[in-house]
């Protein structure tokens, strides 16, 4: 039984910031390794238009290979009801849809407004409501930019608590916190959780989404983690970050949260060395790629018993 | 007026563990511009041997050019009396020894016993016994290897019970926490600081020193801040380490903690524009160092007003 669930987020949020496209059958092998090495959830691609992201235009393939691993979720991120549709009908388990608190970001991420994404979500509430309860992928709508914009700076709380208002109102399972730009710190970390709870209730707010731009990456995902934030989204060897959000770097790294988590006593369910067996795949995949993250070349303390 | 104190530890931790040797009018125009910067700490030797670190063989020079600085408490490692002695005649503020709960380590680093340590800290207090209240440096003993040792692997709670016990019967000022290895996590965090200050009381606790060996470095030190500790030791660029621990790498950066407390709204009274002015003058200075940290490349957040 782990206490966290760790949210591989590096077959999307870390090849959209590639240049080269990894092979179908790669992609394949990297979440297979995942999943041996003990990970349960992994986002593997977005349903968006393949002429701006083509690094996950077989996101359907990918699905499609991925999704009877053993207890494995497979999730997916869709900009839109259509990109939702596609998932649907690609049987992906998890669908987060990003909902920019920074409207500037929103319209040059997804191209739509505040009002149109909401009305996105409740067309995408709507569409799952016409789907058997068995079939019907989870579906979260992530507050994106939700610490601050790198083109509108600080975003504000009023916004932020109007979005989780109407969220909480159109009945989305899940509102994920995310980090899109590094901004975080561990201060805002627990205001955010604090601030978006007293709105949509502590069962509606359980992941967070965090990047390392500015190294506090792990110091935010513990003060979440004490905050009650159960579910974390990471990258192996960290790779990631927004390609409509300029300076945004790569996501927290997968391997070091897992052993911050592990020598800290709280079970992840992870196995850190199945995880350098993974890393070894992508290394091997992406050889232009910098691969971060301190687990890897320093190992694990003599004497750990993880 | 500062919330937290940040010891500056390059000159000494991060020198000692680089190839090249600084000349001391360099070591001084870097310590010249930390205090510029709003630095109101830092270490800048060890008087040693000078025939086994001669990076930090001109100590007593450093000392006397650094310690009328406006403001800037003059810090300096000692592994013995004799090096004790040598700090009281430079006119140091402040001296620190280094105790390992690991003896074998300490056998390798100071080439004594626990009982030989304890025995150079009594012969300190009563060298300090003899010089005026006004002139007397203050007298840290810093716990090393606390969190566990690269040779031994985890060390006993016992055995770091009895060192605070000992060293609180001796009368030291003050006992620090050190995480000579980078094996410390939030948790161990903690407890330590939990244990120590239940034998030796809150009053003789109160600062940390932390290596990123394995990137938990700002999440220990977010732990450390919120058990209360308030003097926290990182180096410029990360440089640092333990020539007599294999293994152990990097000290937590300057400009990344400070940018964290900075974030968090805790004031530091330090300028993260002065840090890269600093910064400036150790990359020129040491041309063939790598130089860690985050906001060096990232910056600031869009709008923040610290």
């Amino acid at each position: 039984m782990s206490n966290v669930l760790i949210s591989e987020v590096g077959p999307r949020d870390g090849l959209q910031n590639c240049k080269s496209i990894m092979p179908t059958a790669l992609k394949l092998r990297w979440i297979e390794a995942a999943a041996k090495a003990g990970l349960r959830e992994v986002e593997v691609g977005s349903f968006v238009n393949p002429k701006l992201l083509p690094q996950v235009a077989d996101t359907a393939e990918v699905v499609a290979g991925a999704r009877h691993i053993d207890g494995l979720e497979i999730a997916v991120l869709v900009p839109n009801i259509r990109g939702a549709k596609a998932a649907v009908e690609s049987g992906a388990h998890k669908m987060t849809l990003p909902l920019s608190v920074s409207e500037t970001h929103s319209i040059k991420n997804v191209n739509r407004t505040h009002p149109q994404m909401l009305d996105e979500a409740r067309a995408i509430m709507a569409l799952l409501a016409e789907i058997d309860a068995d079939n019907r992928p989870h579906f979260e709508v992530s507050l994106s930019t939700l610490f601050g914009c790198t083109i509108e700076g600080t975003v504000s709380e009023k916004k932020i608590a109007t979005l989780t208002e109407e969220l909480t109102a159109i009945g989305v399972d899940e509102i994920g916190l995310s980090d899109t730009t590094g901004y975080a710190n561990p201060v805002s970390v627990r205001q955010m959780i604090s601030l978006t709870r007293s709105i949509a209730g502590d069962g509606k707010i359980n992941g967070i989404h965090l990047h390392n731009t500015r190294g506090l990456g792990l110091a935010n995902a513990l003060a979440a983690f004490e905050e009650g934030l159960t579910t974390f989204d990471s990258s192996l060897g960290g790779l990631g970050g927004c390609p409509t959000a300029p300076g945004a770097s790569g996501n927290i790294v997968t391997e070091d949260l897992v052993y911050m988590f592990e020598a800290m006593g709280v079970s992840t369910g992870v196995d850190i060395d199945g995880l350098l067996e993974c890393r070894k795949i992508v290394e091997a995949a992406l050889p232009d790629e910098e691969l971060f993250g301190f687990i890897p070349e320093a190992g694990r303390p003599l004497g750990a018993t993880y």
